[in-house]
This record gives structure tokens, sequence and C-alpha cells, in this order.
């Protein structure tokens, strides 16, 4: 089955469990959720409104739905998870590996961990409370406990005996990590290694020292940036004394790098990025009114700035008839120059050096695309207003505003860097503010000072 | 080392090599290139600009460069590879995987390409030229031709004698591909079965089927769905036939993902996901002037709809000064619906169930929204400019510009993705056009007939 045919089928599925849903035909929506695999489980979830959500729920298998829920955006999961009762969260959490649960654990209130935590036997305890105490956007949070490990003076054969020993290795294990007697990591022994080398050698002759250890306060970004550098699908996690914690796997840094890459281009719109798209009415219109505030403080100061020109503009109308352009121009060019800036600072490409490089470089830009769009905008202006005086002022206030425009788009992101505010959330604010009140402040200065 | 020191000294082998590059000592800068994992030296290459990218790329090591080229995006890998001449390239390309030598062959010229097959040996050669075959954007290829395959009437114990037969594995090689003699795909052998499993077991009883080969011809973005979807590490890509042709492994999907998520965010400025920062003012220039074009329509749109105002304006200027934060306040609440549906889509949430449901609740965050702001708005206006009937106006069309903002937000990407355009590209120009004409022509239109 391709996927398209197999993306179908899901649709096909989520169709005819809407169908169910709005006659409440209860048991046909249990089978149909019954032939869903857990990840399509919560896709299905996540696309449902919120009334559709909570009927379907509890309709799901409840030793699944820890699984399920371990693939569900966290907005949607503590919704979910407000209708449950300890004994349900215990069950449901009862199968996950170690860092999904400390993930949904960290969700719950303190007083339902303890019962959760309570009810696990205790190395299983012992693990999830090893995860636990590290933050969720760290290594150590990301970690998961389930580590297969060896010691250095044994041979490959006495390896594969232990390994047949344990009948069965935690999923997507493709590496055994050497540790000495305090558990110090030592290096990784790819089972590639193990399966492809001479039986009689020791563990220490075959085992890798190519991946460092990962220290477990890292934080989740600079996992992701790691993995993908060196195109890694497993590494080992160590505390500060180079004990050996747990294990990242690649699966759950997938998930780091789409939030992270999601992150920008979310913030930039103000919205998070656990943004739930079909919240409900009351907390969308509560969140987005943050961000129109915001903006409309920058609206109210462009408006003020275009009021100290009220004489100005009823001397010549035509002033306010052109000024959106102004404005809207530098805006668009400040916002291409600032979503590069973000995206390059995102992938840690930018030092002291290259800054400077690139801002002579954006304001050139800016400067060359500012004379070519001058000219052109100059042009109409004087054939729609028969006015050429109108066409030089507003070809200079274009030219100006671009500069401006570059010169922004690249400070501010650095800028704000630098005093530790996430240039993504208040980078486009700030920037239009400075596009407006530029574009307006030139062009409507200039009239009042050759023109009108 | 943690991984933030580590950052720390790649920065500040960075600024050394600049230091080295701006006094021309070209054996310290070899020597400090020496010392860089070839991801490293392709991030450093991707930060500098375009003149010392053009110095300092001969100073690497030749037998590195393919792999350092294999991680660079690709507007700067082609400006490198035009520099280089056919025998630079085939030495470049020796040692890689074959999906790497096939997305750098993608970009050379033909008769290029045909000169580099003719210098691989001929099993080589085949395997590229399968990779070839299939576009750069589907799981033909981003597959990898080393896949290991064993027959299914063998035992564990036969399994481990070939492997060590072989001596290596491929990189990232965590499973065996079951097929029969005519290779046609039967299941997985994993290497951690291998390893815990009883040795005289056959292949066909531990063998999995739980990953669904995956058909060449499928984009890489579905691919990299199927590899979240289901937290796979690598899999089997098969032919129409389901002959086994190779695999995908999970670091080449980590790039598609992290494209795609930044697809959207770069689109949305009118820029591609393979821009180059450090391009050249005049490409810059070059690239930027089409979104500019595009968006001036939009303004000159605009005020084509003031202009039908202008004697209304003139009468009363205060409208001059409040029209942008009508416009302005659409602009920022559809952006919001935009991106959160733009977003919504990338991920395959939306269906033509949840659509109206989506429409009906953006319209009224909408509304509500519009309500409270325009409340705040009017009575500032109301004490700004003395007039209740200006303070009426402006919280009229703010509500009317908020809902047609969320109609546009939700419609535009929907409607553009019907008719097969990329939403994210044209959606907020569109927007724009939609919050401009809307506003102006609410606020002045009704200035027109009520106040003036």
């Amino acid at each position: 089955m391709s996927e398209l045919d197999h993306d179908h089928a899901l649709n096909q599925s989520i169709n005819a469990l809407s169908d169910a849903l709005q006659s409440g035909r209860f048991v046909r929506m249990r089978r149909l959720l019954a032939g869903l695999h857990p990840a399509e489980t919560a896709h299905l979830l996540e696309s449902l409104p919120p009334n559709e959500r909570k009927i379907c729920w509890p309709l799901i298998n409840p030793d699944l739905r820890g699984e399920v829920l371990s693939y569900i955006g966290e907005e949607v999961r503590t919704d979910l998870m407000t209708d449950m009762d300890t004994a349900d969260l215990i069950n449901a959490t009862e199968d996950l590996d170690t860092d999904d649960i400390a993930d949904i654990l960290q969700d719950l209130p303190d007083h339902v961990v303890h019962e959760i935590l309570r009810a696990m036997d205790i190395q299983h305890r012992r693990r999830v409370e090893a995860v636990l105490a590290y933050d969720e956007e760290s290594a150590g949070g990301l970690m998961n406990t389930d580590v297969t490990t060896v010691r250095t003076d044994i041979t490959l054969e006495v390896v594969l005996r232990y390994l047949r020993m344990l009948g069965e290795l935690p999923e997507n294990t493709d590496s055994l990590y050497v540790v000495d007697h305090n558990d110090h990591y030592l290096g990784t022994l790819r089972l590639s290694q193990v399966v492809s080398r001479n039986r009689s050698l020791l563990v220490s002759e075959v085992m890798s020292h190519q991946v460092d250890p990962i220290p477990a306060n890292m934080t989740d970004r600079d996992v992701a940036r790691r993995f993908e550098k060196h195109d890694l699908i497993s590494a080992p996690v160590v505390d500060k004394d180079n004990r050996l914690l747990g294990r990242i796997t690649i699966d759950d840094v997938v998930d780091v790098i789409r939030d992270e890459a999601e992150h920008s281009m979310l913030s930039m719109a103000g919205l998070g990025e656990d943004e739930d798209t079909f919240a409900t009415v009351k907390r969308s219109v509560h969140r987005r009114s943050v961000w129109l505030a915001v903006n409309l403080l920058t609206a109210f100061l462009a408006s003020w700035v275009i009021g100290l020109f009220e004489t100005t503009i009823q001397k010549q109308v035509a002033l306010a008839v052109l000024m959106p352009i102004v404005a809207s121009m530098g805006g668009i060019a400040g916002s291409q120059t600032l979503t590069l800036v973000i995206r390059s600072m995102a992938l840690g490409q930018l030092n002291s050096k290259n800054e400077r490089w690139l801002l002579r470089k954006e304001m050139l830009v800016g400067a060359t695309n500012g004379l070519i769009w001058a000219t052109a905008i100059a042009i109409v202006t004087v054939i729609w207003f028969n006015s050429v005086s109108l066409g030089l002022l507003i070809g200079t206030a274009i030219v100006i505003n671009l500069v401006a425009a570059a010169l922004a788009g690249v400070t501010i992101p650095l800028g704000l860097k630098r005093i530790g505010i996430d240039p993504a959330l208040s980078g486009s604010v700030l920037l239009t503010t400075v596009t407006d009140v530029v574009g307006f402040m030139a062009f409507l200065g200039f009239a009042k000072l050759f023109i009108v």
C-alpha cells in the first residue's frame, strides 16, 4: 500500500469516524479506532474540534492511551489528561518509554505524579525519576534509561551470549555502551560491529570513541544540532562525572528539530509552537488579543506620526493616497532581511565577523532595490498625479525607508538576542514600527519642507 | 567537552580562520581547516561571505571535499562546484554514499555527470544510476543502495557467519533485509534480533513485517511523515514490483523534515529554503525585487482604493491619520489565522469535515477580537479627535476587517492549495490585499456615506 493510499485510507477512516460520531454510533467508532496505529489515533485527535475530541477519547483502548498521548502535542495532551483519573493515568503510562512517561508527568499536578510513581515497581520508578530530575528541554529530559551495557574485558562471543540471555533488546537499539565498574562511560559498541567482527576480539578492541557522550544538561537544541551534524542515530548521555545515565535516540530528536524549525514561523505571527489549531474560541481570542494589543501600539505610533502632518495632508491629499506604499515597501523588504537573519541565527551561522559583512550587504541590497523601485514608483506617481515633485518625493522616501528596513532587519534580531529576548517573537513588531515611522516621517516630513 | 564548549571552540576556530584569511596566512588556514569535521567545515563555509568562501575552498583537503559538499545547502554547493574541474569532482565524490553522490550530480551539467560516472567502477556506477533515475525529491532519490540482504531459509548462525565474512557493514546499518531469489522484499531482520535470539532459529521465524516497504516514487515529504509517525530509523525502498532497491536512513530524512518546516517561514517572506544568507548583493537584489514587485501591486491597489475617497479625506484629515490602524489590525489578525492554517495543512491535519468548523471558529475569533479592539480603538479615537461619530466609524471598520481577515486567512490557503499553488508563497500577499482593500473601503466608504 503506497503512502498516498495509506493517507487516503486514513482520511477515509477520519471521515467515517466523523460520520459515526455525528450519528452517535459509538460501537462503530470504537471499531474504527481499534484499526488505527496509536500515531494515527493521535493525528486524528489533533484534527478534531474540541467537542468531538472529548467524545472520541474515552472510546480509545485504555491500554493504548499512553502511547497515543506520547504522540500528541502538549496543549491538546494536557486537555485530554485533565479528564482522566489517576487509575486511568497509571494504566495508560504503564508500558511507555521512560522519556515519554517523564514528558507526560511534567504536565500533571504534583500529587498525581506522586501517585503514578508510587504505582510503579522500584526499578521503573528510579528510571523515570532519573529523567524527571532534568529539565524537559535538556538532554536528560530527552533521554531513555533503557541502555544495555557491557564491560571492556570480555570477547564479542561473550557479548553475544549475554545478549541472548537478555532475550530482547529495547526498541531502536543500534549500539551497546561500554562502561567500567563505576558506570563511567568508556565507549560505544555498535551492533553492526558485534555481528561482523571476529568473535574472539575483546570489546576494548572493537568499541568506538567516535561519538562524544552528551552531558545531561545540554539543551535539546544543541543535542539536535549535534545529531544533525554527525548523522547520529543514538548517543549516550552522561552526568558531569561521565557516568552513563541513558541514551537519546534520533526519533526523539526529530521532534525537537521540527519544533525548532516551526518555532520561528509561529513566533513571527505571535503564536506558540504547541498552538492547537482546533482550540476553543475563548482560548484563541485570549491568546491572539495579546498580539493584537502589541501591534496596536505600533499602529497608534504610526498614526501619531501621520497626525503631526495633518495640515500638510490637508493641502495635498495625494500624500494620504500614496503614504501606504512607502510604509508597506519598507515593511516587506525589512521582513525579508529579518526572516533571513532569524533563520541564520537559529542555524548558528552568525558571528561577529560576518555580522558586519551581512549588515553592509543588506544595506546595499536595500539601497539598490530602493533605487530600482523608487524609480518605478516615481514614474507611476508622476503620471498619476501629474506632479514631478511628488514623484521625486516618494522616490526619496522609498530609498530612505528600504535602507532603514535593511538596517533594522539586521540589527533588531541581533540586538534582541544580545539582551536575551526571542527575536522571532518580537522582531517583526519592532521592524514594522521602524518602517512605518521612518516611512511616514520621511515622506510627509519632506513634503512639509519642500512641497506644500 | 560540552556542546557549548564545542560550539565555542568552533566559533573560535572560525574567528582564527577569518584572521588568518585577512592576513593571507594560508598555511595557518590549512592547518586550522584540517582540524575540523567535514560537517563543521561545511557550516564554516556557509557562514562565510562569498569572497572568503572562494579563498577557503581550495585549502580544504581534496579527499574530504565531497563529504563537505554533502553537508552544504544546494545554492552554496552549486557555487563551489562551478570552480572545480572534473578530475576534482571525481576525486571528491569517490568515497561518498550513493544518495549523496546522486544529490551532487543533479546540480552538474550532463557532460560532467557522464564523465564522473565513467570514472566509477561498474558496480558503483550502477548504484548511483539507480538513484539518479528517481526524482531528487522522491524516496528513490533519498535512498542508499548499500543494503545487506539475506534469505529466509537460513539460520541466524549462518547469518552471523555471512556477516563476519562481509567484514564491515555500511554506516548506520540497524537492519538486514530479507529477499527471495528475485530480490522481492519479504521482511526486515533487525540486528538487535540477530544478536538476541537463538542462533538455530530461521530468518523466516525472526524477521519482522512491521515496516511497510516504501515505494521508490513516494515523495520525500510522505517518507518523512511515515518516519515520524512510526519512529523509524531505516526503511526498505522497493520498485513497483516490490523488488528491493535500497534503504532510507533517518539522517537523510532529518534534512527533509527541517527543509519542510523551514519552507513555510521562508516562503511567507518570499524566500527559498536554499537561500544563501551570504549571497552576493547582485543575486540578492535580483531575487528580492521579484517579491517587492508583487507586493507593490498590492500597495498600488490599496492606494487606488484610498484615491477613490480623496475628497472625503480632504474634508476630514483625521481619516488619513487613522486609516493605517484599520488596515494593520486586519493584516495582523489575518496573518495569525493564515500561519496557523498553513502549518496545519503542512501537518496534514485539515480535511473537509474540520475545515468548515475551523472557518466558523476563526470568524468567531475575528468577530470577538474585533469587538474588543474596536471598542478600545473607538475610545482612544473619541478622546483624540473629540468625535463620537469618528469613534463609531473606526470601530465598525475594525470589526468588519477582522472578520474579513479571518475569512481570508482560512479560505485563501485552502483555495490556493486546491488550484495547486503553494499557499505559503502567495498566501500572505493575497491576504494583505484583502485586509488593505476591505479595511480602507469600509473605513473611508462609511465615512463618505455617513460622516463627511
